[in-house]
């Protein structure tokens, strides 16, 4: 299997044992004694963006490397476009293109990821799962890229078989409000964890593109005509049970703002909505009372678990917006005043004993500012993993740093992979549950914990966290 | 006396001598080497909150361990009622309840408290103070109750014993501007060097619920009326004098704002306050112009030092604050503009030779961008310590890192412990000792400071600092 | 020449092999390896503020120690004023004073730079450069000073001589939009390489004080009336070609803010500035305008890089900015938001082949936020190196953790000393070689880059990144 082997002389790619440990030997050899026991455990998936007809169907297969791991990683190929590649030399928007030559673009191209989450993830992924054994380049392109190609022809290699080879215990997706959850039925019936989680953000961004068009989609889905926000609302509120019944465990809600509040005038603003006439100030404002009364069903009737991923700017490059729609790498994040915020909902929900919020934000400045005071203090509060660009060993370390003195890592939702790269699942919790290893070693070296304390932690955070924040208890 | 020691192969919970020092082998014998001649002096503590009653009375007693560690601690019952704990179930807020319980609750869940600045503390006062040497759990709480139960009925633990026994050499408390200060004199009286701080923002705040109350209290204390913001100024330039003739170095101001700058409609502003008919902006203007009297008060009549901590948005839980009032661990930081807001400060005070004011942040993305370029060029400006929740390892680390190439340590205020809890200041004054020494061994190992430029700046972080920022140089 | 080492017992104050290298053995001995190959590699010096005529002339002298290294450097000098050091003690603004005694101010307090970015920088120009063996201080000031002195007046040290010992191979200036550029052309045509950068703050940032005299300027050196916003463009579109023509590489523009943008009416903007009655709120619009049409003059016609030092309130401290005019060591950095504040320009020309633009930022918490995700998604965008108070050790490493993983070092600039102290040249571009190469090292020792991969690294961040982000491609 391991072509790129072959070639005498060529350095193993391959890690070790102790990868992303240190920097000294007693800072490896304490943070493998860690890892070790963690190392195995199945992999609790609470929030991720995997396509659900992967597992829905028992045949479904990865076309072909490009497309398995390039075309849809807006991870890659922005920082490729960042230095001047066009997004289509890698097969981006393109229907008819040449597999091998956007993926030979990739790797004449892969040393710009030294150093980085991608560089990191993909060196696990093709070591580990492809047995590719050299850094791929311009030279060994074609070779590496038949040999992960003939790999995903065989039956070990379907999405189904690599769920049970990752050891994933649970796979959450996640789903428009309209979606008909099929995808997770067939896949649950035939024994994968797959639960979906409730989505609702195209029908609540009301002056997003396409609004109207989402609009009926979740009318068709439902059956019901959406004449009014009170309708809307009853439809979500429906879509959620249905949600539920399906396996769901939470929502989630990306926003601008983390501005979440009721308004007075939410029906003349839906009239105007509808009418495409709303102003952007009126539109937020729109979303912060419809996110608003989310909580409140989450709260009061389904007790779906509220993830909120605010903060970002979303399709900040309108040439690569109007060409292709969103995800194309150009989303960046922007500050966001969660303290003033969150007042409104914290209280009105804050202290409800079946009230449970992850927050997750791309705004480092926030972690000890706002966001572990904020989870260090209200029980309904979680911190989510550091999200997008900082899931990453700096990253990871960044926040364990300023977050953990304040809110303790039992006020953190542990760890998600927030992945659309199915192949990237296993890869992604390894670099957590590895740098958090490394991470409690450096607190042992210096007795702020002791051995058995960060034993203790290590696990914590590998499984025993996301379980609990999102409510998994019954299920593990 | 060690109770807790008895039970053979419980592991020992004293600390080490190289405690919080390393990672490496070398690291901790360099900061031990810096550490060991600043370890025993004596401790200034300028700033915080111990109840001056403590030190009035000889005869006072803290009335047992629940009392004395967990009731008033916001830093604790904050941490414990993230994790679904009532405060009640601690004691807070109650007459009737049963201490051996909250303790029991409270040691049943200290491992919550691994690796935060509450469990560093705890775990010195616990193991230095009281003799402790297992860590508290369910099983031993009520044998560590006792054990320290029975200390505090003795001599040598009442506040006064422990005073001397903690090496304090100054106190500073914090007092409302109707403070009678009879506890300072009679403290003074008897050889015990505890001065007040005069803080004025139950008045100043004329927003905050029991303003009128507060407003009240004063022209009792001062035996004037206030009927105008006039008025109000006048008495507070009285008071201020009392509290200097009573010792006081300081005065104090907690705003949720940087913006301090005279206005012109402040006698308007003053009457709509007591017509309660003010809006919060108003109130915020107002007090803003307030606090520019008061470094003019400062920089022209009687030099206290003035104390700013800023950017708290207060009491964010009305569900907590209803019940039980304020400090119930759910104050929460949000951003200031410093830059902007100190300049009318600056450019009416900054220069003035009399002028002295010390910064106080809990956004640390401040730090580096605001703080300590303002630090680093006028002559009138000190940045405090770590404020509360960055007072820990990790937070005085990102403090020094972030602060001392641009603002350099001379231009910070030493160390103060900020605390209501009388018997953590030793622990809080030896984290900051332990970890600057230990940064500063990392300085050493890489050539940027010899061992002799680090042994200085060693002592001036410990004392030299607090005594030149708080205007002591004559008392010590 | 080395007066200073001739007392027996005095520590040599050189630095070692190893110096800002580690913190272990093994992190020195590998920077070690990655520093040696790029140490001696010539300088690229594309930003920076070097006075022309010192390379002009080429019997061109530094007058004294003082004026060389004190009185221009407010770097210094801010910090000395923060410790209640006036600066007209330093000869600051002053014509008749004594350098000796200046100097000796400067030397009795040099242990405030323990530990600063300034201190590194002196100690690397005063121990390689001019032989000094002994850390300054009151005792030895005189003798250090007698020994610069000497030295200045040999032909070893002229600027011209300095600038081949240097070892500089490009070294741009920063130039205002009427500068005629003799200097530049009477160095270039004696073998130096310098050139100038255009930067027409001067006459764009229509509130500032002598905005009118600078206009003035423009008209004489350009021959053309400028009474209308469309004739300053005219001109200023002319100069940039001048410039051009006189070897400059980028344009330079400093702003408050980040909103650059097109706006509809300025030119009755213009109208009323040159009424001198623009608000505040208006000037800043104009100026956003005026960038937004420099840059689309970068694009369309002329293909300088844009550099955007963003996000400074001048002249903090109207009382010295009173006295002595701007750069006093009162500029304070405060937040802008660049996400929104460059969407305007992105979409407009963030996609053009021809523009080139480099980010500069005082706000630590927009790396990671903001400035990377941007400079590693749009290919005009790069990153420039720690700016100012951040040109420092933790500084270079505080950036380095937070953008590589996300821009990667390919999206920035590379380094750029932005000095005006000429000699300081090459301890800056050393800084920052061994900065990058002890942290180059780090990862190595966590296997997150291999040995190569780090010494790749190390070559593009010496030279070549700079090489690319200012177009020089052609010359080197």
């Amino acid at each position: 299997m391991s072509t790129t082997l072959s070639r005498p002389g060529v350095k193993n790619w391959a890690v070790s044992d102790t990868y992303l440990f240190g920097p000294s030997k007693t800072q490896k050899d304490l943070a493998l004694e860690l890892y070790q026991p963690v190392e195995k455990l199945g992999i609790i998936a609470p929030h991720g963006h995997v396509n659900p007809d992967l597992l829905a169907d028992p045949m479904a297969r990865f076309a072909n490397p490009t497309e398995l791991l390039v075309k849809y990683d807006h991870y890659l190929f922005r920082l490729l476009y960042s230095q001047g590649i066009p997004v289509e030399a890698l097969g981006v928007g393109q229907t008819d293109y040449d597999p091998k030559t956007a993926w030979h673009t990739f790797c004449s191209n892969f040393s710009l990821f030294d150093a980085t989450p991608s560089g990191v993830w993909l060196r696990l992924e093709l070591t580990r799962l492809f047995g590719v054994t050299e850094k791929p380049n311009a030279d060994n392109a074609h070779a590496i890229y038949d040999q992960i190609d003939a790999l995903l022809q065989t039956p070990e290699f379907t999405p189904r078989a690599l769920f049970h080879k990752f050891g994933i215990d649970l796979l959450a997706t996640t789903d428009p409000a309209d979606a008909n959850l099929k995808a997770h039925q067939q896949a649950q019936a035939d024994g994968f964890n797959m639960v979906p989680t409730f989505r609702p953000d195209a029908v609540l961004q009301v002056n997003r593109p396409g609004w109207q068009a989402n609009l009926e989609k979740l009318q068709q889905a439902s059956g019901k005509s959406i004449g009014s926000y009170a309708e809307l609302l009853d439809v979500l509120r429906e879509r959620r049970q249905y949600f539920k019944a399906h396996g769901a465990k939470a929502s989630d809600h990306g926003a601008a703002s983390a501005d979440i509040q009721p308004i007075s005038d939410a029906e003349k603003l839906f009239d105007l909505a509808l009418q495409g006439q709303l102003t952007l100030e009126q539109a937020q404002r729109l979303e912060g009372h419809a996110l608003f009364d989310q909580a409140r069903l989450s709260a009061e009737e389904d007790g779906l678990v509220m993830q909120l991923h605010l903060g970002v700017t979303r399709n900040h490059n309108p040439h690569l917006f109007g060409k292709y729609g969103p995800d194309m790498g150009s989303d960046i994040p922007h500050r966001v005043n969660w303290t003033a915020g969150l007042a409104p909902l914290m209280a009105a929900f804050g202290n409800h004993p079946n009230f449970n919020a992850i927050l997750f934000t791309l705004d480092e400045s926030a972690y000890s500012r706002e966001l572990a005071p904020l989870a260090g203090h209200y029980a309904s509060l979680r911190l989510g993993p550091p999200w997008w660009f900082h899931d990453s060993v700096k990253g990871i370390e960044r926040y364990l740093e300023q977050v953990t003195e304040t809110a303790t890592l039992h006020n953190t939702a542990g760890f998600n992979d927030d992945t659309r790269a199915f192949p990237s699942i296993p890869a992604r919790h390894e670099v957590w549950r590895r740098t958090v290893c490394n991470w409690l070693a450096g607190q042992v070296m210096r007795d702020i914990l002791d051995l058995e304390e960060a034993q203790h932690l290590a696990k914590l955070t590998t499984r025993e966290l996301a379980v609990k924040a999102y409510q998994l208890e019954g299920v593990f």
